[in-house]
């Protein structure tokens, strides 16, 4: 029932983005398409045979022991190796450091397939990745040296340590203390939502730990990032002792139970050994930095689940019988009972929108660093307009899919042998890790709408005119007269806030209505070049107008809520709820 | 965490519904506002004392034994005798059968609270009322003394046996056998997805078993029902063997875990003993005599659980601390955060908008049953109307409303733990069973709107005009563009199935926005009166306003789905997804 859609992605990167966008950069001029179909090629082998037939097995969950180590479910260990023997772990590491530096845009397919295959097992990949990404940044050469290329080789695992139990969406409340000896630190407090904090599938893991000196300014300001190795690594990069870090559980969760979610002590006894990454009181910045990197990644996981589900969905409407269908013959499948087709029609509608807008995220993200000049500034803007949108809108719209493919199976949807039920309990992670739903549309209202008055937000939606049909133009014009609004200087911050995520997510209904037409337009200019299948590019038409029909409507409600929505909720007083 | 509302639906009772819509009725002319409160306030404190706090322990499971037994979680079966024991399980019963015979609109506001306290638990009830409600209406004198009695006083509890591996949704493939014996039948089969199919929380349990008598037509037609006791009956009540009737296993489900979901298989050995009721071949009649009953029922449990999710989000939201809100002081908790107030606001407006909605409909299947002349017949044509759309949406947004209550809660939400994700899962069962959201949406399209050539949607749509104000209005001239529609008689039959499930939507939240409406001028009727607290009643005004502004806006969205979005799906192929 798994699926890794490298059909449809190669599509994507080829018709609908363009190969162009990224071979024009320096360091991507090699690439042409047959090397992208042989790399999706090859990871969605790896996603189908290995990654994927322990997804609903790992479900059962990692455990924990209480000398403190995890044990992670059975054939995790020998996939997480696969990842990194066939170099996936590294595929956007630069090439110093042991990696292939491929362009982000295959960097996002391939993620997909390993978050669509199994994300429980996945996520370990992601915060390696992200590791990686985070000291190829802001981290010393020997550093580089020293913790990179493990990672990079899927020999070693990372871990992101921000989270404390008063500390969550607010960094500014951290308390974990790095108090300085010698050349480290010595690093003590306890962590909480560590993914993959402990397991057993790696030599080493790697702990990025935000932590505050002892002369440390208060809230944000004095927050200071360390890495933190769980065994100390000797000069010739053998391993040392065990840190003084322990695991002392993990937590039940509603989803991704492969994944073990740690609560991590350290200092129980002298204190962790830790380095300081860049200087002192820096940690926020560091942070700041692979951010982008971060949420892009759980907007890409988002559309992996909700493609799982979609397959999944499928393969059980295809294959069950019940009832004959409107218009159908007795024995026909359930897939031809039009409320089903309506469900995967829209789950799928919504999917091919996604995978461009992903797609045009990476591809954004990639010129935003390698392009030159103006082009390069003007994609860094891009990027950074996108990348609350991606992560927002997708994975929102991931669980409603999750959700849809739960109800394609009727009664058996609720029965967790099933299999859809699993992808539901994933998907519903999204909308709350790497800065929730909320945090995606602050980020989107005040840093990247109001900082500069509208600027960029206008670019994109003149971009999209310049694309739109009759359809699209009315979606962009409710846009343009909630961005008027917004900008018009009526609403206090409080009104903005409190509409921020309607607005998030008309703006990604939006987007997403504008890769949907182009997708309409690729695949009716290939439709005579025979080098796709006729019925692939039939379905690919039909599924933007579904998109069109069922889910470009939402930007006109929207629109609406956010003219009239904040005076609303801004005359609740939370007083009442007392009486 | 737990609250059952008690004073607000007091208030929908009192000044949105009216005690005059049910005490006009001859039975219920004795009720005044004193008796209502008495009752909703006994009900109140044992839903808050004795059947919430077992909610979370529950949801442990209930565990299945290999000799056929079923134990479910600690203090079931307790609360469920309370229940019994306050006249809880007969109060809708007749008096001649041990029950209270109490209104409609009093049964649907009691049983909102015991599934608000712990739906896992409350499904027992449900059932039992459900199968009360059949046999009154269609067994023999001599039946009903034997076995509504015992049911109505909490002794014995019932279940509904329906559903089959090949016979889900589609009743006609059931392959149960029925062989007539004496004065009975010889009932053998299997049956799936039995709730309280066996447990331990009372003497007996009276299965209600649709099957096929031999010689029997084929389908839908050929389906009987009978009554098949857990336990024999003697002439003078007491139980006498056990029937050939045995648990074979309890499924392992996402949510209402409490509840044990059985496989039955009947006739092992020489075959259960199954008594006929009414006559054979007239199965689906009396189903359907009954239907509208248990789907009204689910309705019921969306608000329900809806309820729940919201004031499980409020507590935290009000006791926990992060971050600083935009406008507000340090130590500030979460609730003061604009998106946290809109999540709750939403949440809890489209409640107020779903509570009074929920008794309206109760108030309409009393007066189709007990009314006189055209009243009743118009009222009758009403709750007919309201009951697809009470389970249809009420059930859809409660999954959305949990789902907000999940993330209200940030991280903690997804830590099973906190309670919040409890919520969502058992809410993820209510659009499936007892008809999926689609069936409903059949239902509406095809024998309440379709059928009478839109007569009852019409005057539906009039009455909510009259008392519509100017945002209100735009929705009613959307709904009734989209009557034009479907009536006009260019869609066929597979269009206007694929627009179905839109339409009961659109629907459903114009009801919801109607009763909002009706909500804010009572609040506004009432300020002057001093009864009701200020803030309660400010709360209410604010929280229709915030319906109008964030939910309505949906009735146009879904207006132009309707409008375009049949040929979409109805273009779709399904064997181009076999490409």
């Amino acid at each position: 029932m798994y699926n890794a859609d490298e059909n449809d992605i190669r599509f994507a990167i080829r018709h609908v983005i363009g190969l162009e966008t990224f071979t024009d950069l320096a360091p991507f001029a090699d690439y042409d398409a047959d090397i992208c179909d042989a790399v999706l090629s090859e990871a969605a082998k790896l996603a189908t045979e290995v990654i994927a037939p322990i997804n609903q097995t790992g479900d059962a969950g990692s455990t924990w022991h209480s000398d403190g180590t995890v044990t992670t479910p059975p054939g995790y260990a020998e996939a997480f190796k696969a990842l990194g023997d066939g170099g996936w772990t590294g595929i956007g590491t630069a090439e110093d450091y042991g990696g292939q530096n491929m362009p982000a845009i295959l960097c996002a397919a391939t993620r997909e397939m390993w978050h669509s295959a199994n994300m429980g097992l996945a996520l370990c990949h992601l915060l390696t990745e992200g590791l990686i990404h985070a000291l190829q940044t802001s981290a010393s050469e020997d550093q580089k040296q020293t913790y990179v290329r493990p990672m990079a080789e899927g020999r070693w695992t990372g871990t992101m340590n921000l989270t404390e139990s008063q500390a969550g969406t607010d960094l500014a409340a951290i308390r974990t203390q790095a108090v300085p000896e010698g050349d480290h630190y010595l690093i003590s407090g306890q962590k909480i939502f560590i993914t993959y904090g402990e397991h057993d599938m790696s030599e080493n893991i790697v702990h990025l730990v935000l932590a505050r000196t002892p002369d440390a300014p208060a809230g944000v300001k004095g927050i200071s990032v360390f890495i933190v190795p769980k065994f100390l690594v000797n000069e010739d990069g053998s391993l040392g002792a065990l840190n003084d870090v322990k695991c002392v559980s993990i937590e039940h969760k509603l989803g991704i139970n492969g994944s073990p979610t740690a609560v991590l002590q350290y200092g129980e006894n002298k204190g962790a050994i830790g380095y300081l990454v860049g200087a002192e009181n820096q940690g926020l910045n560091i942070m700041f930095n692979m951010m982008n990197h971060a949420r892009f990644g759980v907007g890409i996981q988002g559309l992996s689940i909700a493609n799982r589900a979609y397959y999944q969905a499928l393969a059980y409407a295809q294959e069950r019988r019940q009832g004959t269908p409107i218009g159908g013959k007795e024995g026909d499948a359930i897939i031809h009972h039009p409320d089903v087709m309506r469900l995967l029609a829209t789950m799928r509608a919504e999917i091919e929108a996604m995978r461009p807008l992903a797609l045009y995220g990476a591809t954004a993200l990639d010129r935003g660093h390698l392009d030159a000049g103006e082009s390069k500034s003007s994609w860094q803007t891009r990027a950074e307009l996108m990348v609350p949108i991606i992560k927002g809108w997708m994975t929102e719209r991931s669980f409603g899919i999750a959700s849809d493919g739960v109800q394609v199976h009727g009664g058996m949807g609720f029965i967790e042998e099933t299999g859809a039920a699993q992808h539901l309990r994933d998907a519903r992670i999204l909308t709350i890790y790497e800065g929730t739903t909320a945090i995606q549309a602050n980020d989107l209202m005040f840093r990247k709408t109001l900082r500069d008055q509208g600027v960029a937000v206008r670019e994109l939606i003149e971009d999209i005119r310049k694309d739109a049909d009759k359809t699209l133009l009315t979606a962009v014009a409710d846009a343009e007269t909630v961005l008027d609004h917004i900008l018009k200087g009526g609403l206090s911050t409080r009104d903005a806030a409190a509409i921020s995520v309607p607005y998030l997510m008309l703006l990604g209904y939006l987007t997403g209505g504008w890769m949907a037409l182009k997708n309409k337009r690729a695949a009716i200019a290939q439709q005579d070049a025979g080098t796709w299948d006729a019925n692939f590019l039939k379905a690919k038409i039909a599924h933007a107008d579904v998109y069109a029909a069922h889910s470009l409507p939402q930007v006109a409600a929207l629109a609406q809520t956010i003219l009239n929505g904040s005076n609303s909720i801004e005359a609740m007083d939370a007083s009442w709820f007392d009486s």
